[in-house]
């Protein structure tokens, strides 16, 4: 079994999310919190001009701004463009098996009421050991698998082949909350403890399955010609995270208060429900299948 | 007694607060929904370019720039100076006795859980009647008294004699709640009931004294001397909106998880609770006196 030798932390790769960047200089401050004996922890604030601003991004979205095409084109000179060039030469480089960075945890938050929720976007074998291991810690822990459309993944949890992104919420862009920003360091906190017991091969167990959220599709609010909405997120949802979906459930409301149902057939389940950063990208809402995968 | 010839409804000062935003769109789409008899209401979008960017401002909070010193000042051009001073043309001028509109309610909201509030910076006794009228229509509201350094007040709702500031809470920056949305729409029409009732001499009564909470001071997070803060707001505030403070009551928790305590011999309220675009003004949570003041 290859031993980790680095494993990386990233907070602030959207600058509003501020319990990933207060993460990172807690950890700045005091860096024997991440420190263990078999391999070294590595953190940075990624998008630094972003945090400056307290904006998501300078110019675009650095945490799409990671597909192998985007970092070989030297035509892409937006502020995140040149980022994301130099991330993946500490990083990565992407593509490589044999990366500076061996797992890296990527840290962001969410106006959606998801609590602690792992998003995982690998098939990478030891990734899904990391989240079978957190899950068995942190029960509360809900894993979004996600499944791209392409295998160019844009992602700062791409970078290496194994990793994930944190996302806990609801916490409003610009905000810290103390219960999240605690949690979030537990969180952090067992990822290490894994790598520690994996390196000394005192883990006492193979995890084989695990219950995952995969990705259906994304919905848009209704919108107008104008690109303004005409609906908004249905109160029943509003203050839910992993909300189950049947055909006839209450899906969205007009401005007028008419109701919006859900219509599909099959069950499916509601996350990121109402995250701000996603008005733009014209999604309410990401619908997704529960099921239970073999890891 | 005076009629009331023009209501203004204002949304979008700060162009992320999207309530204001979308309910000004719905009322131009039906204008019969803020239609009375027996005066006009007139509704606008105050800043355009921010909600464009879905950012507070441009170039600096257009809610802090209505200051006659300001208004009078023709040096200073920024995006919000400039349309400071627009708005000042239709809907005051600022100082006047017989300015454009007679009544304004402004319509913001916040990431703190504020609920239902006004916030009301006027001892005008106008005002004041249409608080005690809303109040008795909605006791859910609550009140917040503004009383400034200055006389020469930087609100939008300011421009004219008469009017007041909507907050409503808990939402993120960005975020559209149906809920809030709904009961924002509510309150605007309560002080709309109660224009038509006064010009046709119906109010059943002249409201003599009302709570509120009068600002007493603001506070600041702790922060180290690069600016960024060393202590969040206390998981026991985070989810209130009027939080009764006594000595001993939690503050703050630093991010090593030490508590603060607050340490005032006399009982105070904590409103706005971590507000987000306060970060940048160095302001954690406002402190208000609580009482019952004659109108």
């Amino acid at each position: 079994m290859k031993k980790i030798h680095k494993v990386a932390i990233t907070g602030g790769t959207h600058g509003n999310e501020l319990t990933g960047v207060y993460l990172i200089n807690k950890f700045k401050k005091n860096p024997s919190l991440v420190k263990r004996e078999h391999f070294e922890t590595f953190f940075m604030h990624t998008n630094i001009g972003a945090m400056k601003q307290c904006t998501r991004y300078v110019d675009k979205d650095l945490n799409r701004t990671f597909t192998i095409a985007g970092l070989n084109d030297p035509s892409l000179g937006s502020y995140e463009d040149k980022l994301a060039k130099e991330i993946n030469q500490k990083i990565g480089p992407k593509g490589s098996q044999n990366p500076n960075i061996d797992f890296i945890v990527d840290l962001h938050s969410t106006t959606s009421k998801m609590g602690l929720s792992l998003c995982i976007s690998t098939n990478d074998k030891l990734t899904w050991q990391v989240a079978g291991y957190l899950k068995e810690c942190m029960p509360e822990v809900n894993i979004f698998k996600w499944e791209g459309d392409t295998d160019d993944i844009a992602f700062v949890s791409s970078i290496p082949p194994s990793g994930f992104t944190i996302e806990v919420g609801s916490i409003p862009q610009g905000v810290l909350r103390a219960d999240m920003f605690f949690e979030t360091e537990k969180m952090i906190q067992h990822v290490l403890d894994f790598f520690e017991l994996y390196n000394t091969d005192k883990l006492k167990k193979t995890y084989t399955n695990i219950e995952v959220y995969e990705n259906s599709k994304m919905i848009d609010f209704p919108r107008g010609e104008d690109g303004y909405i005409n609906a908004m997120v249905h109160p029943t949802l509003q203050e839910n995270g992993y909300f189950k979906l049947t055909k006839g459930s209450p899906l969205f409301v007009t401005l007028d208060g008419e109701e919006i149902f859900f219509q599909n057939d099959e069950t499916l389940y509601a996350l990121f429900i109402n995250e701000a950063a996603y008005y733009e990208k014209g999604v309410a809402m990401c619908l997704a299948k529960k099921k239970t995968i073999q890891i």
